[in-house]
């Protein structure tokens, strides 16, 4: 299976993979065995908690991992010392002998849990490193993000993804539609994204269709035609509606604009009303509208509003809606309001505290680029060599790595919510459902905690020796999101102040870490 | 000629630009003549300038446009309930009757100034609003980011894009790559880029390579060959250089990474130093192996510093290279010295300040994301329908629209400085060097200048009549970023409060515009 995007090929890659992987096949060292951990240090948005995402991608990547001969061509003109023999090895090389383990897409995951676990040649298991990382980094940061925006919004709302013209590139559009699916959302606006993936498709119009009107003789089809087929004047009930309601004094153009949408989707009609002036015109015209379109037995859809005070204008809108119900024998009580102007996660707080009468949120730029913090920090790192574990170093500590082949366990408290994720070394005996265990900071000696789980879930999968499973459906990813947000402890998943969920490591482990680490780090010589 | 990415298509848009070319077309007006303006309102990253790009990608996805079976049939079953006869119409469009005009890629721009104007049948060129935003957005957002790392860096310094790992999506990573050199970078480490674009590649080597070797013991292979042809013992040479240099005590697993690296590329030694430790271990080992490389009678390239306080780091290397070269009759005092970790615009200006020994900036996350601002908010229009110009009001004057089809020129001063740049109604007589004209703040009644222009520079040029041009190589449009960013007042690219340049319109055209709005905007019944 091919990977979505074209652009996913061996040579989406840093050219320094591809220099160690010369420098390996020249040491005789590229099929020494090797283990990478793909893992993050921190979670985004100064949030405690991160949604895997990506893995099917990758999975699509590396079942379809081989160089071309065109590609190999190019990897020879811009590395020309190189011998040639190497070119004759990069030719043959796929990922038949790499094995992956992974969490399960779309699971909740916190800092040094390997999301993916790359076992196989040395050479081989680097040259996947970069696309690996540019298919998790953007993948996971906009599904936390879209994470984020659906807790913020509350479970009623209908959430939008809008975003595909502010995106980082095509790609970036694309992917953001599809994670943000899988992170809440209900639609979006991309409609190849909605090819792609077959998600929902929303939209109605923009300003541009309002302002190419100039008046009611732009309408040169007068007519409709009602549910049970007969035709009719629109345009004469529309402006019979106006007068009944009293909105004579509304902009012509937007008034014409709004018929010519409603002719073409009589059971569709959702008005963009903040062209002109929302509430002395576009809310009028819309009322104007959607009366003669109930008379006829059609049932408008509602607002979308697009500048100014969402939280007021949503309020003031929603009484006219009751005023005209009240007076006119209809009920527009419950008509859809739409809100999309540059909103992002504060604005939605904000908005709920306001009070607002807001259903459906579109959310465009704020969404897709996750202004808040538009990278997500995945790293790639080398735990161990045929057997032999691995370190990297650094001053920093917070980057230094935990080395070896390791197992994930997420350990479950007696409410249902998980309590800690434990990192064990392969081998050791996994934690078990009621059994005390002693789980460490990794570098930090005096924290530690003992904990009887009520239950154990292993994190890791194999997603690949070889072979390549079925891959779960979008909605199935996405209803695995949804099923572990509502299990996390509220106070981990909170805005303000949330509480950081622990990853610890075993006793074990943790003495391992610190003797390799004691072992390779040079000793200052003072004289 | 199709557009790079297979994404780009007619579907990678919003659905309403399908609803509304419906909705155009159940009115009948989907031919009637439009003009769009493609526009931002506002410079990115509190700066006063923007650098236009992606403008070859817009002309391919024109010169491309159309509908397949299979996209058609994908809009039917999204919209179930149009006219049959609109799809047949949808089947049969392209843009031959589009004509677009456009700023040069690479020009710099300024706000309310189109980008590209597109004129044509209505429904036609509201159907490429969104892609052409896609295309424009990031490309003309990255563009400016890096030509203010290259201003920020100086025009010495050696700039490389490595931020394909956390790009948004493989796209947003490939166009990082492209755009940012056309901004001015000098090469990427993004291998599928060069081959795409014919970009220069860079890169070395990773922690992981250094990691992956235990001890000396890893080197089956001890040989190196030399210039001229004859094989030595590498390993002995290396621990010998090592001797005489007082470097036993640095990290011997790093020397024989060092060590296999150079076996690799002899011509090319560039070592990551900071896996263990910079000072201690990393440039002491880089100088053994470099030292015995120079008495083979290769040129070691240099060192890469990835953590840590770079300023400091960079000096204390040169200091080391300086003291060897002293001591064993070598140069090593001008080998390069690469810094790569995290490196924003700010880092490069303070870096600056406190002075520093680095040649080469490796640069990833905050240049690929825009990290300090992740959307240019461009817009697109539209200002006039069959000849009427149309004006899109807002509470928010900033956001209210400049009506109608207009011309851009940019008045140049004496010094050969742009001095600003002035709309006028298509039609009007053009400014001309040496006559003086009266140049007003399009919205702010009493900002008024007289402008005396040296010369004078039209701003669009046709770019699509229905027929593709040839487009310039990169190279060229990179060329043309640097000469006029040379030519810019320097207060007005500065980072720290930037002296806004100057956008006007005629007298005739203020008049136009706010005529056309007190027209439009609804006037208040206050009772």
């Amino acid at each position: 299976m091919k990977p979505t995007n074209d652009f996913v090929v061996p040579l989406l890659t840093d050219l320094y993979q591809l220099t160690m992987a010369y420098a390996y096949w020249r040491a005789g060292r590229h099929e020494d065995q090797a283990v990478f951990d793909l893992f993050f240090r921190k979670n985004p948005f100064d949030g405690e908690f991160t949604v895997f995402a990506g893995l099917e991608e990758v999975l699509r990547f590396v079942s379809d991992f081989h160089f071309s001969d065109r590609q190999i061509d190019y990897i020879a003109s811009i590395l020309p010392t190189c011998d040639k023999r190497f070119f004759a090895w990069l030719k043959e090389i796929d990922c038949r002998q790499v094995k992956i383990r992974a969490l399960r897409e779309g699971t909740i995951a916190f800092p040094r849990i390997p999301l993916i676990v790359v076992e196989g040649p040395l050479a081989i298991a680097q040259l996947l490193e970069t696309t690996l990382l540019t298919l998790v980094n953007y993948a996971s940061l906009i599904t936390t993000n879209a994470a984020r925006f659906r807790l913020a919004a509350g479970p009623d709302k209908t959430l939008l993804e809008f975003g595909l013209r502010r995106a980082q590139g095509p790609d970036g559009g694309v992917s953001a539609s599809r994670y943000s699916y899988i992170g809440g959302f209900d639609a979006t606006s991309n409609v190849l994204a909605g090819q792609l993936f077959g998600i929902p498709v929303r939209g109605t119009h923009a300003h541009a269709f309002v302002s190419s009107f100039s008046g009611l003789k732009d309408l040169v089809d007068r007519t409709i035609v009602d549910p049970s087929g007969r035709q009719h004047d629109f345009v004469d009930m529309v402006l019979g509606c106006r007068k009944e309601l009293g909105y004579e004094n509304a902009n012509e153009s937007e008034l014409a604009a709004f018929i010519a949408y409603a002719q073409a989707f009589p059971g569709g009609f959702l008005a963009l009303v903040d062209t002109y002036d929302t509430l002395k015109s576009g809310v009028p015209n819309f009322l104007s509208v959607a009366l003669a379109l109930q008379r006829l037995g059609y049932k408008p859809v509602g607002i979308r509003l697009d500048s100014g005070d969402l939280a007021f204008l949503s309020k003031a809108a929603r009484a006219m809606f009751r005023s005209v119900s009240e007076q006119h024998d209809v009920d527009f009580t419950r008509l859809s309001i739409v809100a999309s102007n540059d909103i992002d996660e504060a604005t939605l707080l904000s908005l709920n505290q306001q009070g607002h009468e807001i259903d459906v949120f579109g959310i465009g730029t704020h969404l897709v680029t996750c202004e808040t913090q538009p990278a997500l920090g995945c790293v790639y790192k080398l735990v161990a060599v045929n057997g032999q574990p691995r370190i990297k170093l650094s001053q920093d500590i917070t980057k230094v790595t935990i080395p070896g082949n390791k197992e994930a366990y997420r350990l479950v408290g007696e409410s249902g919510s998980p309590v800690l994720d434990l990192l064990i070394q392969s081998g050791e005996e996994p934690p078990e459902p009621g059994r005390r265990i002693l789980c460490r900071h990794p570098f930090e000696e005096a924290k530690r905690a003992y904990v009887t789980p009520a239950a154990v879930v292993p994190l890791h999968e194999c997603v690949w020796d070889g072979q390549l499973r079925p891959l779960p459906p979008l909605a199935e990813v996405r209803a695995h999101v949804a099923e572990q947000l509502r299990l996390m402890r509220e106070d981990h998943l909170r805005v303000l102040n949330p509480t950081p969920y622990k990853v610890s490591v075993t006793d074990t482990l943790y003495s391992f870490v610190h003797g390799l680490w004691l072992q390779e780090a040079p000793i200052a010589e003072i004289r």
